[in-house]
């Protein structure tokens, strides 16, 4: 049960988003600028990022859903699947395995990302910009991860949740849309 | 040195606000109002609670700077540095302690939130929505320490940096103010 009253039919971040709509609108516009703004680096990849670091987190509701973004983007589950076993093993380029390796770092802690990874990135072609932006996607979601657990929330057991969530946030994206947010509610919830 | 060139002079969070304006906008939003907007926790609270987070996370840009403008706020330095040491013995409520517990929960991970502290906090006159802001500042900090460490960012060695900082945000807040903004970049450059 979460630790403050949000309503019960929003798990996740869902309750959290609506519990205080000031603070969740400039979180909304950095995730949607972030994750689906102009960018070299894919939306899928970007939703690995967002993955790797929910999952090393142990974020169960953030996991599963960036999983299935992830999955609907790349179409297929077998990358997803793989970077969060093991980063160097997984079918992703070199540039994505380093890039992947900063954010894991990233989510231990700021401290931890290394010259040595850094290097690797640049050496695989990474520009400034996706580095800046690894990090700064593997650090919000470190604030997500946190938001989400720190407060309790509930993480639905039914995978067609996190199917219905990830339609919203590839079709839709995360900025606030009352229309496919309701379409989503009642597709969840009847 | 910075593990992407930002430009020399603005260091710590400085130079990355300046490196991405568009993805600054919303992280400058989202501060101004958790640590300034309405609220039933003072302003200077809301800096304890960036303080120890940005404490735990070793983060020394960010410590120094928020421990600067809690102490502006506070008129006083001991509350400040008494938190980094122990929360128990430090000079605040019995609240303060409850929530500024409940931060340093949150900054280890978001699954270290135990129901305890966050009863201790309902049972000290805790609302919701201080119980909620508690967590979201620390999880917002979380992010902060990440990226300004994450990409090696400078942090100047001189106390009268941190000052100038901290009369900017204590004085203009977190948004963007371009003049406030110049003087200080000339104040603290000359």
């Amino acid at each position: 049960m979460p630790y403050i009253s949000v309503e019960e039919h929003l798990p996740g971040i869902t309750g959290l988003l609506e519990y205080r709509k000031d603070s969740a609108q400039p979180i909304r516009e950095l995730t949607q600028l972030l994750l689906r703004g102009p960018s070299t680096l894919t939306e899928g990849e970007r939703e690995l990022i967002a993955t790797i670091v929910s999952h090393n987190n142990e974020c169960r509701f953030c996991t599963t859903a960036h999983t299935a973004a992830a999955d609907l983007l790349l179409g297929e589950s077998d990358t997803a699947a793989k970077i969060k076993q093991d980063i160097e093993s997984a079918p992703v380029s070199e540039k994505m395995k380093a890039l992947l390796t900063i954010a894991r770092q990233v989510q231990q802690s700021g401290k931890h990302v290394t010259e040595a990874s850094i290097q690797r990135a640049k050496q695989a072609g990474a520009t400034d910009m996706e580095i800046h932006d690894t990090v700064l996607i593997a650090a919000l979601f470190c604030l997500y991860n946190r938001y989400v657990d720190g407060l309790s929330t509930v993480a639905p057991q039914d995978p067609a949740f996190y199917k219905g969530l990830a339609d919203r946030i590839v079709n839709h994206g995360y900025t606030r849309l009352p229309q496919g947010y309701d379409h989503l509610k009642k597709k969840t919830h009847s």
